[in-house]
């Protein structure tokens, strides 16, 4: 069953965004899916890295997939980040986003004890994850905040479970997303985790992206993708090239800080951080917006706010 | 107020035990408190990473500390755990633990977005931590597990607040030990994060140690301290060495899987870890007795369990 | 000048032979650079990480570069690694490298002093190596062995001097490639400096590769870039992805010692690895034929030797 | 034989002075060495990191020997580093050190192949080394120049040769320090590589300090010595603390050009170092000034240079 779930496309993980009281914020949530359910995005990932799940309650989760699953049309994918520290939390994670009818999980390694994070305990955490399982998972690889990167071995003993039907990976290595695509053939998802290498990954056989960077520019994700599918390498690849440095602005350099301040300036419901995020200073959003315009992002210079 | 909590001496970090069905054991964890009472330890860590916090929820951990409060005496002092991802949560987790009547809060840095935790973000965070808490607050430095490790200077920034009364730092550093206690003086708590270097640390100034070992060999812990006191350093650089296997094997090489199972090993409550941790297998078993019984912790080969 | 130099297609980083007692095999480089030539490569990557000249003295190193430039027929580029540690050494090396007739110097960066090794301190390096060189140079990047990871910025300012006209990078950050050449322009040569992201590194306007595998493979290394050059970004990939195992063989897994082993089994002089490099134990060689096997690049399986 | 050597105290591992021409300066070496002769040193490290050997060709190194060796009177120690990255190279400049009438040679493991530097292949190219040295060696641990941490084991399997008396280790881990004093036994001597943690090591079973700060403050180095000797701890502890600072300076932070600065302030012949390295500048050696004013190194502000 699992299996059939069609990854293949761009998914944005959205930011959740908080009220002034540091609350989830629902109708800024909604008008942001709005926004974006303009384009032909294949779905959403809600509650990674960007959706600041590190930083929230469970039932915080709960009420931001429920909000998302309203906000979603049909044939458009809700992905839900649901890994914890320990398999107890992890599983019952999942099922609360299944009952939000989710369409797949995206689960994050444990790391908090990460010597002892060995090929088997990991297959062991996912597999119980997985038996419980009422949904199809995804691995969510992310060495940058785990501290762990999963190896090509690693992921094909957690992906030899049937309910385990693809991969985000965020490291960068497109060899290994190549070597992924090669042991574990078609059926098994692979996806960029970043739009800094959505061209090299489709070109070594990725389905498609999870990428922050299609939060403020969905278009020119889509437009990465579509010119390689139409054989354009070349002109997929000048998009590609000039989104890097915009891409590398809300993620690696400032992070959801950035992405969300790059929102913010879109006129989309960008907002505050949780701490201990901090936000842009002035001199950092002016450079963000340099970034952005000459990325073609942002259309002119804004006043300042 | 907050700077006159007296640290010095030996603190166990102690582990939470679970049943046969996963759930805290608040029996097993009386029963072990009563073996460890009879030593002359200065008090104890609740909630720390041998605590298995991080797989544990919200409501578990006050849980335990309610029970942790009960089974401690008068004049023991009971450190908790409290740091959480955000800056919220880890003020929450703190108000309850000063709820639950403990003395001190150890606050793990949070280190999800760790790209983003500078020395201001951290200085921030723990500074809105300090200022909500009504408990005095030691910093937790962990990097085998965060994968940040706080460095002078962001101890110091973080130490400027009247309530952070001292630092557990695990990283093993003894010149960095040094370095704080002749910056911040001695007023400020410096205490081995861990058995191996306990001794170097007392030497350069550490007033005591939250040693992981000091749950299955207190005496041998305290025996380092009395020992260097009196002024026998050869005598208790002896005892020193004679730990340092001893203590590795319940921490870096198999951490709280292979010190539960050295506390079943001796007779106390030591029990399941939770998963995604996974118990010592059959080999590593006898291998821990070996390093035990050549330590002088255990006295004798057991029969096969 | 410098910046005319075609940098495009393939070039093996080649291995240097030793004979029986362990010193410079001028007849067997020769034979097996009559074989390389039978390809259409660009030219040769002399010195480099698998020419082992880290294990290399300088009048050795001379020695090589005037036996390959013997066997190096016209229209091939000679290309020779001459980094050293010192800047004066690495000046003195490229000027050997130049009198003996090499087109472009491969220049490793400075890693000893690494923490030492500043953007400023590392410009300044390369400035010195470039004003002094009478030949082009390029930046040779390779964390896996130096512990330093050229970031764009640092390499941008290096980049500004004009007689340093492009990089092989080996750090598999594809990302960076699209950045660099997205902020260098195609004035200044990109090249993958593994075959695990060729075709990745070609998607995103690498001219070129600096690969291992085309020692043993050039065909299949060949194709790759043939097939992309023609739009089968298809085709490419599935010779690209067939080659990611046996790539990782002869770098990453067991490096020069697994390459000289494979070129043994294809009947070209490979011979012994200079200590501390160990040979492949007989086990390992077992698993490197089935790799290749696999590959489709040793044909069948060999006697036992 | 070899065993002997007595290795208690403090050895500084001196730097190589350079003419205006960057050559090695023979006679500034000579008064150097003249200043420290007037300290009860044990001996001296020649061509060690501070040395700057990784920046010296042979013939250079085999130079600063011979006149090392005319400047250090009878009874003291002439230690010279000779590792070099391949096994026949360290053979030869170890023969070289022997003829030199070195007394032991100090042996840094080889780096540049670091994925391929197995226990096995460390121990297999430290005994190739022992077999054929003259004199006794010393293990050279230095993981933030090398990238390699030589772990219990490793130095355990290398230490099984008659020949390997010791080991420089300057990672910082005291508790290694001590479970190799326990493992290996008083035999064996285990010399702290840096400052920093001078009385840490002392105080778990360490012989002695190969280290930095005693080329500007030996005075202070023999003194933690005396004092932890005689039992004063506390005393040995207030010295060492007042050093950290200043040790951090002439190593982690400003290294060699840190060294050298720091020696030209005190009289004694610093000079220039080698490119790559960096000399410092106006204000870093304003910083550097305050740094050793504080910690008693220098008497009084200096006048502008």
């Amino acid at each position: 069953m699992a299996k059939e779930l069609s990854l293949a496309g761009v998914l944005p993980p959205i930011p959740t965004p908080f009220d002034a009281g540091g609350d989830v914020d629902g109708q800024a949530l909604l008008e942001n899916l709005e926004y974006w359910n303009a384009f032909p995005l294949c779905g959403y990932v809600v509650l990674g890295t960007n959706g600041e799940a590190a930083l929230m309650d469970s039932a915080e989760k709960v009420h931001v997939l429920q909000i998302a699953r309203e906000g979603i049309p049909e044939g458009r994918l809700l992905i839900a980040g649901t890994g914890c520290q320990s398999t107890r939390e992890t599983i019952s994670m999942t099922a609360h986003a299944a009952r939000c009818g989710v369409d797949a999980a995206l689960v994050l390694p444990p790391s908090y004890f990460r010597a002892q994070m060995t090929r088997e305990a990991l297959q062991r955490h996912y597999h119980a994850v997985a038996d419980a399982a009422e949904i199809p998972l995804l691995i969510y690889n992310m060495p940058a905040c785990t501290g762990l990167d999963l190896d090509l071995e690693c992921i094909a003993g957690i992906a030899s479970h049937a309910r385990v039907v693809g991969i985000k990976d965020s490291g960068g290595d497109t060899a290994k997303l190549g070597a992924l695509r090669a042991r574990l053939g078609d059926k098994f998802a692979v996806l960029a985790g970043s739009a800094g290498f959505f061209l090299p990954a489709l070109a070594v056989g990725a389905v498609g992206g999870v990428l922050a960077l299609a939060n403020i520019a969905p278009a020119q994700c889509l437009e990465i993708e579509r010119r390689f599918r139409a054989g354009d390498v070349a002109g997929a690849a000048d998009v590609q090239r000039r989104m890097i440095p915009a891409n590398a602005a809300v993620t690696s350099r400032w992070s959801v800080a950035g992405l969300k301040a790059a929102m913010d300036m879109l006129g989309l419901q960008g907002g505050a951080v949780r701490p201990p995020l901090v936000p842009l200073g002035v001199q950092e959003r002016g450079e963000l917006e340099s970034v952005l315009i000459r990325a073609g992002i942002l259309s002119s210079p804004r006043r300042a706010r």
